[in-house]
């Protein structure tokens, strides 16, 4: 028997019928024998209502009982889905996050998991029970209130459950058939992955591929649980997110996989795009050590999230030179206003506030023992005209900045170029993945 | 510095705006330079919506999640009060039954407080907070699960929790002044009294006066709480429901009552007057010993909750009996059919069933002392030519049965009667009292 941990996030239990229609999946589930445990999310925008009532009452509201009030999301669905699977003739008992054993540090709203002592939802299985916590939520030890994970909490809780229990899987349900090698919505001709490594997972979802949280794929990466991303309404196997040493599960249930066993591992697995980045530059920085130093700092005291920095070797200005570095959209205006007003300090000529632009980026594990992988995508975007105006690169990962309006065909030609294209078509669901 | 429990209802806290306005009497009273301790029910119609959820997803929802479910709607409540308190410049902590340490019984659904352990209450108070908590929900010792105490829960868990923390006064808030000697809206000349006794107001709670709830006035009459039921919308004293050997506060206060003092105490409190009857009369059943078991060991079977029973000297034939019994409106039916069916086995001649009744009842606890206080009744109605069908009493109540047409007439005529009629009509407000 195995034990079998199932995530279901808020698009999945939007409504009673929903309920229903995970309620008999896990059923399922439990029927073909297995132990099953459930992280749910709160019912469709039941956590945004909730933030709109918390924000007509108070400008800003206390973290703790924001947290308190946003907890309350959880019960409802958890409850709801619990009492569904009853109806349906099987025990089920839902818990908290507290009564789940979720302990996290004390910051509300974004709370970190320290600990899971899940021994009320042991005993619950042992007693033959359906075990159907609350995502997203726990509580601190010290203060003994309720704490939230923040966003992507509910998958955290799910790979977090699976760890403590020792689940064999850690099955993520969207409404997206697993992970692909690129959006389909832009790229027709990706292809689903059967199977990604967590690293290349981690360097995905960290530069624009919506359909795992990071958090929630790093905390399975550290704890060794094999993840299965999945759609909630086909009953097909998406994609198994593997740790260090895993080997594909299909492999272990000895399925032909002779067309993937045949095949060189891939060394690109995908390419993620990502539009919500925006793009500022210091322009005519003095040339002195320093410089990049005092800007920083400034940026950093305004609490934006740097993602690429670019020094050029050069300015127009002798003695000068230019940074340009990107943050999140939501962050940049902020950021800009704040450096132009210390202009004389810092002693640049100007600043140049850019949203109009995109991230591509090219993520494989092969990339460490081939070398010339970046010159493919070089290639392609030259090939196609399209003008790259910063560059980073880790380990296993290329990326580009390019204009917006590039950012589509780009994907479509850096694709095909890797020869991740399929043979048909994917299938587009209305979803977003979330 | 005293210490204040006020409870407010759901009707009190429906929206953004009466939450903010219930806040700011929160802050008053503790402006005042008291403790305050609140306890509160779920926004609006928030109980019944999740009631409506519960039953799309499940026919007869499991006792354990409905109460998981029902009690995210103080969660919400309490949450948001919180914050709005804060948003005031106080600090205000929210706490659900189980972190506020309401101990009850595991009845899912009617679950009783067996013990209340307000510990972090009490640290919370001493930090300075205002503390708010989840009325209508507690927590099992043993299995470890949220339960909820079912109709009226909020005012019984304002009651305990004054009575846990020895409040000075348990103030129960809603959208009616206080206790009146009758309804109002049908005894326009009805006077809100200053102050009752426990067992007057549970009397009259029993037979049809909503302004407070059963177990909530037993509570407190058994822990020797202080009531006061009062306006949410007015700031004037309401009614103090007085415990065995309590004085009426005001006259600790020291206030002007010589015109309180000065009078003998009434004999008759008040006037209720109940709707929610019906009557059942078994005709003709055979006059011999047993009958009346084995009809009401039925009746019990069937789940109903009789309020009076009178069994006629004699019936129209022979060596039978007829027995009538009123009990709830939306039980009788189930009874009848019940009853019916089994007609040869009981062997009566005739069921009737009959919901056109009304119950008038009149209370005071000087009927102990005074003699003939039910001639007066009988006296007055039979001036109005009203018949009375039923006649029950207690130690300090006579109840009667009348056709509901009659029951508006009824009330005045016997509100008049007792010198009850006040010099003025009292304001009535929409509210029903709940």
């Amino acid at each position: 028997m195995a034990l079998i941990v199932q995530k279901f996030g808020g698009s999945s239990v939007a409504d009673a019928e929903s309920i229903k229609r995970v309620a008999k999946r896990i059923v399922d589930t439990r029927r073909a024998g297995n132990d099953v445990v459930v992280a749910v999310s709160a019912m469709g925008d039941t956590t945004d209502e909730l933030l709109d009532l918390a924000h007509a009452v108070a400008p800003t509201p206390a973290p703790r009982e924001l947290d308190m009030l946003l907890s309350s999301g959880e019960r409802i669905s958890m409850a709801l889905l619990a009492m569904t699977i009853h109806s349906l003739g099987y025990e089920a008992r839902s818990f908290t996050g507290s009564q789940a054993g979720m302990i996290t540090t004390a910051d509300h709203g974004s709370a970190r998991i320290v600990d899971v002592t899940p021994v009320r939802l042991r005993e619950a299985l042992d007693e033959g029970a359906i075990v159907i916590v609350a995502g997203f939520q726990g509580f601190n030890r010290d203060t003994r209130d309720i704490t939230t994970l923040g966003r992507g909490g509910s998958d955290t809780t799910a790979v977090a459950l699976a760890a403590a229990l020792g689940a064999d899987v850690c099955e993520i349900y969207s409404d997206v058939d697993g992970v692909f090698t690129c959006d389909p919505r832009v790229v027709p001709l990706a292809r689903k992955l059967d199977a990604i490594s967590a690293e290349e997972m981690l360097e995905l979802a960290a530069n624009g591929a919506k359909v795992l949280y990071i958090r929630a794929v790093e905390y399975a990466r550290r704890h060794n649980v094999l993840i299965h991303a999945r759609s909630t309404f086909t009953s097909n196997e998406g994609t198994y997110v593997l740790g260090e040493g895993m080997t594909d599960p299909r492999l272990a249930k000895g399925e032909d996989m002779t067309d993937v066993i045949g095949k060189e591992e891939p060394v690109v697995a995908g390419v993620a795009i990502d539009r919500s980045q925006a793009k500022i530059t210091v322009v005519g920085v003095p040339d002195v050590p320093g410089s990049a130093s005092a800007i920083f700092t400034r940026v950093s005291k305004a609490g934006a999230n740097i993602d690429m920095i670019v020094q050029n070797v050069q300015s127009a200005s002798p003695g000068r030179t230019d940074i340009s570095f990107t943050l999140p959209k939501e962050q940049a205006r902020g950021v800009a206003q704040q450096l132009q007003a210390e202009q004389s300090e810092l002693g640049f000529e100007a600043i140049v506030h850019d949203d109009q632009v995109g991230k591509l980026s090219v993520v494989g594990a092969g990339m460490r023992s081939h070398s010339g992988v970046s010159l493919t995508l070089f290639d392609a975007l030259s090939r196609h005209r399209i003008n790259i105006e910063m560059i980073s690169t880790s380990e296993i990962r290329i990326s580009v900045v390019l204009r917006d309006t590039d950012l589509d065909e780009a994907a479509r030609a850096v694709h095909t170029a890797y020869g991740l294209d399929g043979g048909v078509e994917a299938t587009v669901y209305a979803g977003t993945g979330r």
